[in-house]
């Protein structure tokens, strides 16, 4: 094999984000991963020694023997890019870090999502945010260094979906969705089992707030200046987030009123869902699904365990569309929490920004 | 121990509900189970033998030695009430035939639920609509028959805490939940394995539809003539229904606008219902729950395998009050769905009925 | 109610032993919850406060508003007798000092199990090994305090059947255990849903010497001077121990084969099993279960989420009595790991040995 | 693509094996999908609208058009081949229809399993039993036609390590096995989600037999004659058998002991394991593993979630790898039951036949 354009460090390797990182990256075209770092703790090792691999995918044989690093910029020298798969609680300080060192960073972390010039982009919905990088390396006096995050999880296909209608039918209204999320979402160790086994918890940390302002942010537009967005602060939203016994995948209850007097009917809906297709999958990025949102149009789908690896879980599951007595459309909808809706949605975050000339090799 | 003052048969008795039925029978001082029916296939067979029992609770010592007979009338002779847990494709006749025997039949099953003079009764909700009994017998020419019905199990919860609010602070106006289901609401066997293991199907054939109507006829009203109810039918109501793997206990997260343009506030809402007391309770009746609704004030609860069993199962809990950003109010609503949901609602309204005259010992 | 006759400490009292410990006292009419000990992060704060309640029976309304306190037995001078669900990191140091502090001490954990004077006891199996006890207070020259200890979880319900079949048919030579174990016999938060959900974990660290090192002391004898015990270390036992996806209940599947060249016959096996009846029964102990081994004569039980709570989770679920291929007898066999596996067999320890006259009120 | 040599005909296309039948030939160089067989239920539909489809990877597009046929051999002109995913109690007459229209049929069934001229083959085991064909023929007065069964799916991944084991030190005289097996296993609806939800069920019907019996045959070998097989009989084989709430692999805990006096040590054994190559490798064919044995040197290998998937589904996992107090050596071993413990390892016995000459194109 040709070497890949683009050589790429993942920050918080070990945990669970950074492994998808890895079994995303592992086949990947344009990424060749050349920098795995983590904490203290693991830093010196073997990754296959460091790591406490979850995914069923194996872990690529490639990676097994690369030593983990800290995560300083001065080990990340020979990287084009980073992807940053941190916690929160440590994500601010280093990716700073790491952008004033002059690396494009794509994370996935929320610390700066929702800053005034930092791009809050899913690649099936928003692509467009890029255009204020520009304006973000400017303000910061950058040259190549710059940071892109990626959505939460729980509002990816939601936000998905949404996008796609939007453009069809004009603004919406109102919007209230239930989501039933997945363990993988919250990490290892994550949820305990005595907490989910048999059982649902109707609450995850910080998750309604981030859903409904992330939502407003990703279905706005970039500002007249290219300086920041203009948010659809009009739009209100409201999230009730859950945790059920689910290994991976996404679901949400969802419905919704539009902006107009006129909505579009449930075939206009279903029609407009399936005809979707986002900038980054016109662009030909080799992660983007061939179809963006898949509708199903059985009773009973989509489900986690049958859909969420959909379109190689960069696709987004939408079923049940119907009237709702209340709003106007209701409807179900799912997405791949690791995938697209984490390190999916940064590689292809990068591999737009790739396209656009934003990140290029040494 | 002295006799019970009455005498019950159980139409459905090796079913999941026929099971919760004998389980809280067994115990009860108001009612004796004297006659247990069920289907041909069972009918001439101990019980222990007829029977897959498959709750965690034993099987009672003093039913299993009595003979299952099928579903007609004339075995029943010694029985002052029936109590129904059929299948809805086989209640509507056998049920039919109870009445018009001049049996008093509390129905789990679906089929009169939405009929005109028939009663569709939570305990814990509207038990004053028992008043049509009298109404029904007049126009079906009965003196002592009659039939009662209990709600789909999935409103259960949520009828619960919103007629404590309508009592309070007047109509709801519209009303969006998005239930989680137990897998035993499905009866036996019921729900695959292989569609709900790391799963969550987002359908229930027929339960949205129930679960609108039932909620309005269920914050209704008797009519001035007693013959009927005035349902709450300018009340905009929309369920999303999903199962997930949990055994019992269906949650429901729940957002709510009121009529009025001062809807109560989040402190408000809490204490209504925390002080909500039902009428089966003031009555003192056996199997009411000392507290109705339970509202815990953690940030994660309720939660089904923690909560359900409140009060015995008889209570409704409810968790996560807070303000909703689209309508006036959101939280999360859980209800044991063989118990409060089914089975223990049958027998709470005998036992109103029972202290209101309606069923007597022979 | 009447004052109970013994004071009742309990350490680790917030954790998962301790829940279940201050779950079964609440009701028992021997002890009295006096004392709450935790560690230093939890004392001071009411216990309610304090505790991650994880037991679906609701936290006694008694204890909620008990301060917790550190586990030094300057805070326990109260107590008559002392409970310890310590975690074994701790366990030792702590527990001896209660017991130079000269209080009885009943303890679920490991540390002391194994030691020369100290009884390890399963109520309904060996109550007589705690003739121990005095020359443990001799040899340690103490005048009330002393050390009983109950054994691992997962033995638990092997030890009770063979010791059944020993007492009747004489030695077991072999023992070949395969347990599968519920995640509450990790604590909390314990086993992550990551690793456990749609899953099987083929090993519990350290759990297989435990299981044969206990098992072959609590089969074996006090020894003639009463110093120790001689175990049956003639007795081949070899253990799988696997966590399984269930909430409570440690199944095995068991083969065994008798010393005897005439070994006893699967009727023989399950008449003998049916009719065992411990010292802690014939004592009256109150939490001493009616029947001590529940043999289901039916294809395919026991099953944990059908039978860990027969006899309130104090008595032990055989079934599955066949013969074996490769030895003489197979079979499986279920405990409530947390109940008769842990706390309840430390109460029940506790009650025998109040009979005994070991322990006393002040 | 370049056409595949040979057409097969799928019998039981819509059932579980079936559906994994489909997923593995979609992507087989050798065979392509030719003709779908069901029951009368689904014949004349298409394939698409007659099966509930649950496997997580997407039913292949090819198929989804195809219309479905009852199981006569009259639609089956076209294939050169026939695979067998028949549930056993219709399986037998129609498999019988199939062989005497001179079909070779690779079954999954248990029908013909322990005939005499039958082959019981598992391609990592005994391939070389494919010699018994021609007698087969023979006996039957065959010219193509012929049926080669594959073992019961709990079987399979023991049959492997033993026969590792055996063709390295020689015959193994007694095991015992306790298995863990997955809901996948009962096909569909197969087992109720009230039955395994928080719970084992430690019994599969005719399960334990079957085990004790096929792995007699499979180590067995050819006799004289070739018009049969030399069981091994004289090994000890004892199998418990449960099933645990897992969707796909079957794990078991096993103790051996060898014939041998000099047995091998546990570095022995692991290095067996490790160097294993079966038949079916060497030939070259598509669908076998690389490795026919990944030994996995963690303490808490193999688990069902992450390691069935091994190999694609091929390749059996083992672990724990230790001394045995009661026998010679234990092992957990883990095997994909509906990939190499069924449709993966019909397949993979027909590539082995198709090199051998027993299968060809027409």
């Amino acid at each position: 094999m040709s070497a890949k354009p683009l050589k790429a460090g993942i920050l918080g390797a070990t945990g669970t984000v950074g492994q998808r990182f890895i079994n995303l990256l592992s086949t990947n075209p344009t990424f060749e991963i050349a920098v795995l770092g983590a904490s203290e703790r693991s830093a010196g090792k073997k990754y296959n020694d460091a790591t406490n691999w979850k995914l069923a995918d194996r872990m690529p044989e490639n990676v097994k023997a690369l030593t983990v690093c800290v995560c300083d910029p001065a080990h990340f020298s020979s990287c084009d890019v980073v992807f940053s798969g941190l916690d929160a609680n440590i994500a601010g300080e280093i990716e700073k870090s790491f952008i004033e060192a002059e690396f494009p960073v794509f994370s996935n972390a929320k610390n700066f999502r929702m800053y005034d010039r930092v791009p809050l982009v899913i690649p099936l919905v928003n692509p467009e945010h890029l255009a204020v990088v520009s304006e973000q390396q400017k303000e910061f006096n950058l040259k190549k260094g710059f940071i892109v995050t990626n959505s939460n999880c729980a509002v990816t296909g939601v936000a998905v979906a949404l996008k796609a209608l939007q453009l069809k039918f004009g603004d919406i209204s109102h919007v209230l969705a239930t989501t039933m999320q997945a363990i993988s979402g919250a990490g290892y160790p994550g949820v305990p089992s005595l907490d989910i086994m048999d059982n649902v918890v109707p609450f995850i940390g910080g998750e309604e707030p981030k859903f409904e302002a992330e939502l407003m942010k990703l279905l706005g537009t970039v500002n007249q200046t290219c300086t920041g967005f203009d948010s659809k602060s009009n739009m209100k939203v409201s999230a009730s987030c859950n945790r059920v016994p689910v290994v991976d995948g996404h679901l949400a209850s969802v419905s919704i009123k539009f902006a107009s007097a006129n909505p579009p009917s449930v075939d206009q809906v279903v029609e407009c869902l399936q005809n979707y297709k986002s900038e980054s999958q016109i662009l030909g990025c080799y992660s983007a699904p061939e179809i963006a949102i898949d509708v199903r149009m059985e009773s009973d789908r989509p489900q986690p365990r049958l859909d969420r690896m959909n379109g190689n879980g960069m696709s987004v599951t939408v079923g049940r569309v119907r009237e709702c007595s209340v709003f106007d459309i209701k409807f179900s909808v799912l997405a791949h929490n690791t995938i697209i809706g984490a390190a999916g949605a940064s590689i292809l975050n990068a591999e737009v920004a790739y396209k656009m000339g934003l990140v290029f090799p040494k």
